[in-house]
């Protein structure tokens, strides 16, 4: 069972520090989510500090949307640090799927570091299982292969927690799995869902070292907003900016009354 | 005649992928006007993909708002795929006349590969015709050119499609060309509109070969967009909010009724 | 006797243009304020025309967010051109105090150029004028040492305006000093405030000499429209764009009524 209130409200008062090295097309979302969801973000990547940076900050964020080779040298450098100092550390893997570069830049950070919490799309999530799969840029397209089997198949090799959005949710590892059915068809409407989401899987495992639980929890609170946002909203601009304001005034019994985390296996 | 509601329709069926390499400044907006729009954005610069992603890509919109030489070798190097897979190439020449190094590697840019639509607006347009003028920063200033003239020589020169967006947008080709009489002055308030337009240019482009009518279009649907935008919002963060949900709910039968695309010449 | 009605109208007025070498989390936000107060941004970084650029500009921010030695080279090259030419260079010392590299870069750019405005949150600046202070990540952390006292030190050493932005912004030069007690809670809650901050200083040192002066009028304009866009909004994303919008709509008989600037000393 996850106490998905607990969770919140020891983000928001321990307000851990969340390094991310991201991209650039979403990385003052990503910081706004931190604040929005109580705590505190840090967005550097020069391969001169990433590693001090990380030294005193509480979790580790990597997004290879717009990766570098120089970028993924950074990462590395920051997630040794994290590793070394039991910090957790989440990779997004946007894209792998799109370009053999990405895909071999993905498994470069998972085979170099421990990546603690892994999320991607179904196909980005499928390519790294082994499938036969593409990922249209950024987008996932349907595959055939039951995600929630691959991503259980990768969490059991590589002994951590890997979440799959869609629809419903997959947080799948190597004890326990979750089916997380908050969200809203809007959050597929905008960009950055996908990044905003993983900011807050990284604030959640800041603060609870089950990270499977961590993962659950964070994105049924992220759904939740959405849910309560899309009450307000005509568009997916006006979504977007109601989304912020949503997980900024999150009411925990809101959050125990509407949460919808199944477990499952 | 342009059938702008078809294309509309074309882009949001076929949701074409729109590879952006372009500016920091304004890259989430240029990602989400994408989806706005209807087709989608993917957005990466590093020379190690760039070909390879223009490679699943339909359109190429390149953007040198912040370049520098290793953007613009990566720019050259995804728009030679683009060219030789025939998908077309966008440019805004953002800057241009600035300063002598943009201008520089605007025109290394258009002599390098083949780019289909130019787009600047009056002041970077007149100077890469050869007209001795300047750039106010990314502003333009008032010139003493006709700047038709000025885009209709470049369009015949480089056998392209120019466009000069401004109160009027100007599509110039050497067959047809284009006045755009949709917008509003609010979309001169906020920063970023140019690049915007830019984005939507590449995704009404990856559905229509004729460049010209598909320019003319997409600055149509999103003047459009702003004129009812400008109705709902009283200052330019509101309508610029707007601005992309009126894109995303953007209605055929209004776009059939307010277009004004004249032709001229 | 500050006159803020007169400086924003002077602004607004000759629109001056100003050239910014920032990060990437707020890089949208920075050049879209400049606008919004009635100035014209250039956002470029590019250290083959950063002093180019800057020899069109009318002012240089600089802000090491999401530095990289590169970068603050770049940074150096076009303030040696705006001390050369007499533009204001207004430095935003961005997390400085959490990162070693970060302290040692930001005091390299102060004892390379001449920076007239260097801003900072609390512990920024402490660590600056020699505290045994702690950034975390990029948040002040509360200090035992008297912050006024601090910025007059460095003022008088470096004989420039010092900057601290908080509850109450403290504005110290080695002549005059002010309280601007302007603003609102809710710039505390997203994030950017403070570059958003220092690209407003930007805008008014381009056109008053007396830096002091400036600086205490564009923290009061900007801390005035944060009041009025608290008024209207219930969160802080909807905050933050109202913010933008009370820019744009700022009144002069308004201002004048709600500045709270004080000397001291």
């Amino acid at each position: 069972m996850v106490d998905t209130v607990a969770l919140l409200e020891e983000v928001r008062e321990k307000k851990p520090l969340v390094h991310h090295i991201t991209n650039w097309v979403t990385i003052y979302d990503c910081a706004n989510v931190v604040r929005m969801i109580g705590a505190l973000p840090v967005m550097t990547h020069a391969i001169e500090e990433s590693s001090e940076m990380q030294g005193i900050a509480n979790a580790l964020v990597l997004n290879i949307g717009t990766l570098t080779p120089h970028l993924v040298e950074s990462m590395v450098k920051a997630a040794k640090k994290a590793n070394e100092l039991r910090h957790p550390v989440v990779l997004d893997a946007v894209g792998v799927g799109a370009t053999e570069f990405r895909t071999r830049k993905a498994i470069e950070i998972l085979d170099s570091v421990q990546v603690d919490v892994l999320k991607g799309n179904k196909s980005e999530i499928a390519k790294l299982a082994g499938a036969n799969v593409f990922t249209r840029g950024v987008e996932a397209v349907e595959i055939e292969e039951n995600v929630a089997e691959l991503a259980a198949k990768i969490a059991k090799e590589r002994k951590n927690v890997v979440v799959v959005t869609g629809e419903h949710d997959v947080v799948a590892s190597p004890d326990k799995s979750y089916l997380v059915k908050n969200g809203h068809a809007l959050l597929g409407r905008f960009v950055g869902t996908g990044c905003l989401a993983a900011s807050v899987l990284g604030c959640f495992a800041a603060v609870e070292i089950n990270y499977a639980n961590a993962s659950a929890a964070a994105l049924s609170c992220f759904g939740i907003a959405a849910e309560l946002a899309a009450l307000k909203a005509k568009g997916p601009a006006a979504f977007k900016q109601q989304l912020f304001d949503e997980l900024y005034n999150l009411d925990t019994a809101a959050v125990k009354k509407m949460q919808k985390i199944e477990g499952f296996k």
